[in-house]
């Protein structure tokens, strides 16, 4: 079994495969675990020029989004990781009105980060139009917020499309899939720095970063990675269903701001548009395992 | 295919079952979702008069234990459910002393609560001799606690074992398979008064709840019935890597007590020899997302 890509984390991508005969949907993760999820039917199938768009119909998940085999959200529980990717970086910042989402084609980001009133424009940078195109048709409450006016679409490439900006931003989100592939690029520190350059000198990043129950590696690495670059470094959990392990990780930086000091009016307000996120969780998503504590100091 | 065990919450247990040709165990979980381990080999396996016991040595996990097709626990994240089984409660009785388990045949949750100095005697009420015999023959750190002198063992149904006692205990955790077959009445209100018979006045008890991703239905009855017998319910959350969804809940009751309120010294201290309980992440456990807040409040 040849991977399609040679990165640094190789992923065995051949095994992930629906099951036409079974109506059954496979996802390996890296070969630690093998999850099913039954399907009533796969309603779409397109491969862009950056990869394979799937969309199911699930027995007991509502619609699902799969990208090159690799599941990225459903119905059921796409909230919490659009909800924690946004909100947490968005509530402890003073006063965000510059956001950039790299990746999250999906639009479920762009749902949640315009909820805050003093954000002024949002730009969504996704290399793949066609992901963002497929959700919007099928995933309607998803891709809610694209419409809206504060709101700018970018087909690029996320690295040549920061590299463009200097002391812009004051959030940027990567909603990047796994780190093989294309998407290898964005857990590296040549990336970080190129986030640091665009940000303002008090900006915040968050990025996606996995689980600990597997990818202790690519966490440690990528913790180290952001540290070079950010003199304050916060990983935080939540619970996403789909995802390996239902146990996943965000990593937070900033020179500025901490994820311990965030505006409690405002989380307070969002607990009553959201279905994970509140004041509690904000704090408690910042307690680490002793085991995930030793993964990000590198012990 | 027909239910092995018709109770009110029915699982079709023969979809469980190790693969020879594929040297792969299959979990399906309430026809929700199905989970797929690697193994190497199966190296124990015997119908007991209660079930049947398997022991994998897996290609990731470690030792897996599964009973009745379902998977119980593995080397890799036995931790996780045995730490939170524990020190939660223990923490928070000012001078627990005397400690029931029901269930809990592996051993794990002894091995964490003989942590406790002022524990005098811990009793381990499993019907079924041949789990407890078994994991003390493949797992030697998980039941290393089984020979502390203030440790007793009784195999015995848990019902009439607990009815035999009268405001004895101050901790009582039930450390239960999932509610179908002989283990679906230590979900019952009946179970809950005996368990407060048993307990000191102010004595506490704490119960696996299964997962709120897949269990609404049953997290939410469970927390109605211990609510009709104990004035101050609590739910916990930790992430267990091979528990489906990986999202798992346990319930705390007590008419004088709050996890809330818990002894810090005895958290830190417990730090040093845990691999994911310490003090924030005790107080962490507590925060529930706002879907999980409707379930167990029944809204």
């Amino acid at each position: 079994m040849t991977p399609i890509y040679d990165t640094t984390y190789t992923k065995i991508k051949i095994k992930n495969i629906f099951l036409e005969n079974k109506m059954t949907f496979r996802e390996n993760y890296f070969d630690k675990i093998t999850v099913e999820i039954d399907c009533k039917e796969k309603i779409f199938e397109e491969q862009s020029d950056f990869q394979k768009i799937e969309i199911f119909e699930t027995k007991n998940f509502g619609k699902m989004l799969v990208l090159d085999g690799d599941i990225m959200l459903s119905d059921k529980d796409e909230f919490v990781y659009h909800e924690m990717i946004s909100h947490m970086p968005l509530t402890s910042h003073p006063n965000p009105k510059k956001v950039l989402v790299v990746g999250g084609g999906d639009g479920g980001a762009i749902r949640e980060i315009i909820k805050h009133d003093s954000v002024e424009e949002v730009i969504l940078c996704e290399i793949d139009e066609k992901v963002v195109r497929t959700c919007q048709k099928f995933f309607p409450d998803l891709t809610s917020g694209l419409n809206d006016k504060r709101v700018k679409l970018a087909f690029e490439d996320g690295f040549k499309f920061i590299d463009s900006y200097t002391s812009y931003f004051d959030v940027i989100l990567t909603d990047s899939s796994e780190p093989v592939g294309f998407a290898s690029n964005l857990f590296k520190e040549d990336y970080y720095r190129l986030i640091k350059k665009s940000l303002k000198p008090d900006g915040i990043m968050v990025s996606q970063s996995e689980t600990p129950w597997f990818q202790d590696a690519i966490m440690s690495d990528m913790t180290k990675a952001i540290s070079n670059v950010f003199i304050n470094v916060e990983t935080y959990c939540a619970f996403i269903l789909l995802y390996p392990s239902g146990f996943w990780t965000f990593t937070f930086a900033s020179d500025a701001y901490s994820l311990h000091k965030f505006n409690k009016e405002k989380s307070d307000q969002l607990e009553k548009t959201c279905k994970y996120y509140n004041t509690e969780i904000h704090k408690a998503s910042l307690a680490l395992p002793n085991f995930v504590k030793k993964i990000v100091t590198n012990r």
